[in-house]
């Protein structure tokens, strides 16, 4: 096992990957920024270093001064957390040819997954569905019309190297395609120096269903369930539970199963996760996958009882995974919901000093928290400060635990999400499991104008 | 269901029970004494009424006050807690008489588990293994004498209304007893008001393992396993921990059905705890029954994931239990500490205002709190203030969890014993599961006098 792990990342997800090194007796090193200099992850940790000023270029991204600080230290291995450097397939290069650990796939699994066009092909040869389109990149506007009309509308536009939306629009006709092609060309080009772009048949108002996998470097893969991340607002998720209400226990075998093959068919090693959109039939179909830890990875720890840290840093270390598909189970039913600190209407961060902080507490509660009372959120880093789980032997528990837990959460100083999580998940709709993609706009917001 | 809940206790078990009726939509009256006017569970209840002034007789004791709030407020059901009114045989009858569902045991059973000596008949006769002594009154030094040179030195001397180590005493030889004999008579007497005394032979340094057991009043009882609570101080639990890392499976099995057969016996109804004294040959003894929630029933949970509050207010309500000993299973290792107030070398309170709490945080990780920041922890009641709670699933990762949260947790005000349960639990003789009723005495108390 590692002697010690460098955590090249922030906030509440490098406070529980120091957790688990600890509990392993594994030594820590973080880094920070000057802004996050009394951040409590570098209190956590048994070393940290100053790794820039923000923003985020000049700082967790640089990766010269991470590989310099992970020498100085003489840590063996680097944990990247999830965003920030985590699917930077030239970080997992370096930080391999520096002789060090990166704890994840290969650089080369990486960069395969991160251009969206490539994992379709890749995806589609490993037998797992995918929505219909094109397999090669779509030349210019008039081979786009040529494909859409083939197709049918409504049409997605994507940018291969796209995520988080840009690049990304939906057309309904031809005049829309041929405005819209030109333009989201541009940006993915300035955005991610790469313009390829791609086209999909639409998928109205999908569930967005992953599933977790784990994979040893002895070839054997174990899908370790499904989440339903269904609500998102900007693009982002922030209500994440397992299993997901939604699909049935047939629909679960085959998308585990596909990821399976999926995974296998790549040689992914280490933690993953192939997100998929489902549709009203249950017709699921290849949406990307990440080669990381999620965000929304303890929704699957709490149904499982899996610490997946642990299984990260496990199969990193070249050891085999110590289950199998048959030997693991779920129980029950968890849920997380992402606390912001953020404008609950307009969902615009709102940086500030946290005053006052008390968690709720009681069974079947869990927190993973980067703040305390006393922080300061800059607005230089994702405003996600902390995230409420809440595991239940059924849906219904969960729901109930959560709503109550939510009315007891006390954050002074900050705006946060926390009344629209409560609006969220108080909602007749999410309480019946009717969750899709569409959920805030359908009928959080809706609420907001009532209230008015 | 009951539509309104009366929670005749305060603390960290009141909180408890009011979020499982919340999670019920059952509504919550709390009771307070004048020194508790601003306590969390005044705040959280949806009611609350004045009980009285400090301290606790004229208080939480005061049957006629609460009785009055039941019936003023429109609750249907009381529920008791733990320690307070919880095994007062005169309260549960008055609840009855009022109209009000005890949640607990019948009167007439609280009284018959009440006095040790008819308990320890009861006991016997229902087949459970008992330490060999009298099975009826003592009546004086001469008859103590004669009976101890039967059953042989040491020997145990007990008040029959006893607890909490008041009455109680070992004696080595027939002149220490002599003397032992009447002033303990007196004490239980004027601490009781019944002198009555009964021996037993004494079991060496045995460990204290109690089976948790509920029960519905359709005659069914199901074992949920064990608890080892061996580590004591002051003759009061610390450290509990499920299931006990001492017994071997045949002892657990043997364990369990003797509690059956018990609770059966005495057609107990809701849950109830059999505590046992097992000696290093793992031979059992009955203790004694608690007829009441103990404050270690998280570990319990969370080792069965079930939430023995709903379960104690569905059996109450006359509903029966929706699962059986076969369809219960345990998973994993939970372990308790109890964090009170008060100076971790003497034990003795210490009462303060609580100036900054900070919980730890993470996987696994449970608490159970009556206090938070600006809390007044006065000297009226017990100083206990907070449970922590821990899961693995092993018990090797609940030690590490627990030892990492313990150096985590943060209050700063008062002192805490937070100092002696992390050297206890670090202590290499704990890890290796050799808890017995002497380990504050054997391996905390000597590292003390090391350090100075």
């Amino acid at each position: 096992m590692f002697k010690k792990v460098l955590i090249a990342n922030r906030g509440e997800i490098a406070r529980r990957v120091i957790r688990t090194c600890k509990r392993l007796n594994i030594l820590t090193v973080a880094v920070y920024s000057e802004a996050d200099a009394e951040s409590l992850h570098v209190k956590d940790a048994d070393e940290a270093y100053c790794v820039g000023k923000p923003p985020v270029v000049q700082s967790y991204l640089n990766i010269e001064r991470i590989l310099e600080i992970a020498k100085e230290s003489g840590a063996d291995a680097v944990h990247p957390g999830y965003g920030l450097l985590s699917e930077n397939a030239d970080f997992a290069k370096r930080c391999t040819e520096a002789g060090l650990v990166f704890i994840g796939p290969s650089a080369t699994v990486i960069a395969s997954m991160g251009s969206k066009l490539e994992a379709r092909k890749t995806m589609k040869a490993a037998g797992v569905p995918i929505v219909e389109g094109v397999e090669a990149p779509v030349k210019d506007v008039t081979e786009a019309v040529e494909i859409a009309s083939r197709l049918g509308y409504p049409i997605m536009l994507k940018a291969s190297a796209g995520g988080g939306g840009i690049g990304m629009q939906l057309v309904t006709d031809a005049e829309e395609l041929a405005k819209a092609f030109e333009g989201n060309q541009k940006r993915a080009q300035s955005f991610f120096g790469d313009g390829t772009m791609y086209m999909e048949r639409f998928i109205a108002n999908p569930h967005h269903v992953e599933v977790q996998i784990i994979a040893d470097s002895k070839g054997n893969v174990v899908p370790l369930f499904e989440r339903e991340c269904s609500i998102q607002r900007r693009n982002q998720k922030v209500v994440e539970e397992a299993p997901s209400p939604f699909i049935s226990e047939e629909t679960r075998a085959r998308m585990l199963e596909a990821s399976v093959q999926a995974a296998k068919h790549i040689g992914y090693v280490n933690a993953g996760t192939i997100e998929y959109l489902v549709d009203a039939e249950q017709n699921f179909y290849f949406l990307e996958m990440n080669t990381r830890l999620q965000v929304e990875h303890p929704v699957t720890e709490e149904i499982t009882k899996l610490d997946l840290v642990e299984e990260q840093l496990k199969v990193a270390a070249g050891q085999s995974l110590s289950f199998t598909r048959d030997s693991i189970d779920k129980q029950g039913h968890a849920i997380e919901v992402r606390i912001y600190a953020e404008n609950p209407t307009t969902f615009f961060p709102s940086p500030g000093k946290i005053t006052e902080l008390v968690l709720p507490i009681g069974e079947g509660i869990r927190h993973e928290c980067g703040v305390e009372a006393g922080t300061t959120v800059t607005p230089f880093y994702d405003p996600m400060i902390s995230k409420l789980i809440v595991w239940g032997d059924t849906r219904t528990i969960a729901c109930q635990r959560l709503i109550q837990a939510l009315k007891e959460y006390k954050i002074e100083g900050i705006q946060t999400n926390i009344p629209m999580l409560l609006k969220t998940v108080s909602h007749e709709q999410f309480l019946q499991g009717h969750t899709t993609t569409k959920f805030v706009e359908e009928f959080y917001l809706p609420q907001l104008t009532e209230t008015k």
